[in-house]
């Protein structure tokens, strides 16, 4: 991979080292020029016009987003984030009491709140399948899961927030393929990380977010479904005048693609952002990608085992590009605001983020580092000089 | 009030007659800066980074919108659009199979969806307010229905899609707060345009865009939320890592304030514009925006009865800045298309965005013409003299 050119496409990277991926990516120039283009037709031309003219521009958008993951353009619904995508897919379930709902002890903490939403007010049993002795969900547990639990919906988060663990959603989506089980797969940090395919997963739906690595705006995202879930007829539960038509005084009429899981207003300029995050990332390479991240982490992995008091806490048999560490006697937000002062951005996270996974690791919350490819080694070996030196 | 220092400050207003307010207003150059400012700010240090960097920012965003509609920033939550505050309060109602939710025949079509989506999957029951014969919900007939029906929840629309009709949301709302029944009102075309008070109106929840008369971006939004719906604990039935706080396993807490119908991630550009937009709409004045904005509707439907052949379609006791008119022999999206030839920028409406509407009124749509306060008498007159000529 080209390091230099990407980081010359890269504004933010004059300014810092940005070790918060996992938070949010800096984006490339070609992302800021789509958005920033957009933004001025609008205020020249006004906010729907605008939209008009760019009609094939957004099309554009809906086909290098689903490239990114496997699908034609038509599976696709931009939304706001991957929690709007989460929502819409999981309220596209109508559930009776009684029902199973069968997540992961790592499902982000968003998605958990939701299901516990549920599991209160629809009396839904939120059932959570246990972990490999490794960490991450154990596949085989959740074939004696589905199979005994006949669960009306499985979610399994791909990458958590809270860890560089890799679950294996392939392997619980061949079970949920065999039992013909609904399967939504949270792919928020996975997405422009690592090569992505809805079908080689199994899943029904794959909700995501911009901003993170894919290096997209805040305050956008997608869902990608199957075409399993359209032609079983799923339909969110608020649906607008974009996912249905009004046909008459009590009927209304599902759109026939993914647009049924869209509402109709969008920041336009957002969606060409993403459009443009989605087609950079494929242009480098979501291997070669992949590849990299892996290497920095594994290098700032390697560096923390060597100081004395940092303790890494990813666990699992595949570990990504986020790497979370305790520092014996080190609060995690000071930690943070620490190294932003030396110019390397991080983030803290605290128990309530991930109460399962902290819990049973022992400890408050975590420094997370997260590289992306634009990254240097040298970024990391500053990073990890810095806490050598606290 | 100062026009031409209006259209300075508004880059649009140099290039074409916007007439589409209804639409997407053209923003202002103190939204477009905002919006911009925060952009560049996220490029260069990393999306979360910039959102910490402007928290005292943020904080006088929720206070200008909340000055808009009469609310502390604590009763503000921002949201993506109007459909989405709309989905988020909604939402906190546990409805049961056989509830009433009482509505009106000028509720927009989004919301008109979601309720009938209620109506098929709990069981619900939305009944309809009857129109006075001059148009606009009959408060009277809001009063026999309520005291009858005893409904979980009262929606109105303040000011449909499809029309220059104002409802009487203060007299619904009064008759609300008698019987202690849960008041949603959608102020999406109202706010920007004219003053509101979300407890002069007696609504517990009022919804709203950025992106029409209030002249923010697009893809942004807010919910206001009365003390009452906080205190009675009303919480959204998808609630997020910021709306509530994951405690244990099984159990997680609401947040106190309005946050409680955000969710966590937000393009803080557009967020920072929205509150530019709110600060601009004040120091104009409402009152004046909403003299200015009448004075030129009612010259434009003025105008309109004069041309043989075009019908004005808004009724109702109260007209607003939103005129609608049919003329005969001509399909409403052509003549939206012919005008924008000419630098004219209207929009057009098809039957199924407001059904119960133009059937009663025997259209199949209308052309849209919405002037806002920037808008000159002479673009009125233009638009006036093509429709006369088609």
């Amino acid at each position: 991979m080209n390091v230099d050119r990407m980081r010359a496409q890269t504004p933010g990277c004059a300014h810092h080292a940005h070790l918060n991926n996992a938070g949010a990516g800096l984006m490339s120039q070609p992302v800021l020029d789509a958005i920033r283009g957009h933004l001025d037709l609008e205020a020249e031309v006004g906010g729907y016009e605008a939209a008009e003219q760019r009609e094939r521009a957004i099309a554009d958008a809906y086909q290098a987003v689903g490239e990114l993951v496997g699908v034609p353009a038509q599976q696709i619904a931009f939304t706001e984030n991957a929690t709007a995508s989460f929502v819409q897919a999981l309220s596209s379930i109508r559930f009776e009491a009684g029902d199973v709902l069968l997540t992961t002890s790592n499902d982000y903490v968003s998605n958990q709140i939701q299901l516990l939403s549920l599991q209160q007010h629809l009396g839904v049993r939120v059932v959570r399948i246990p972990d490999l002795p490794e960490g991450g969900v154990d596949p085989e547990a959740a074939r004696t899961l589905i199979t005994a639990e006949q669960p009306r919906l499985v979610c399994v988060t791909h990458v958590p927030t809270n860890s560089g663990l890799v679950q294996d959603v392939k392997a619980v989506g061949a079970v949920c393929r065999e039992h013909d089980v609904t399967y939504l797969v949270d792919a928020c940090q996975s997405v422009g990380q690592m090569p992505l395919d809805l079908e080689e997963i199994g899943a029904d739906f794959l909700s995501a977010t911009a901003r993170k690595y894919l290096r997209g705006p805040r305050g956008s995202g997608f869902l990608a479904v199957s075409q399993r879930a359209l032609d079983a007829q799923l339909m969110p539960l608020f649906p607008d005048l974009h996912s249905a038509r009004w046909v008459s005084e009590n009927t209304f009429e599902p759109a026939q693609d993914a647009r049924r899981f869209e509402n109709w207003e969008f920041a336009w300029s957002l969606v060409l952002g993403t459009g443009a995050a989605a087609r950079y990332a494929l242009e480098l390479g979501l291997t070669e990608i992949d590849q990299r991240v892996r290497a920095l982490a594994a290098r700032l992995r390697a560096g923390l085992d060597e100081i004395e008091g940092a303790s890494v806490l990813d666990r699992g048999p595949d570990l990504c590009g986020i790497v979370t560490t305790w520092i014996d006697g080190k609060d995690p937000r000071e930690l943070e605001l620490r190294l932003r002062e030396e110019g390397i951005h991080t983030s803290s996270q605290s128990r309530d983020n991930a109460v399962l996974d902290y819990d049973s690791k022992g400890v408050s919350g975590a420094l997370r580092l997260s590289p992306h490819a634009y990254n240097t080694e040298d970024e990391i070996d500053r990073a990890l000089a810095f806490i050598r030196a606290i």
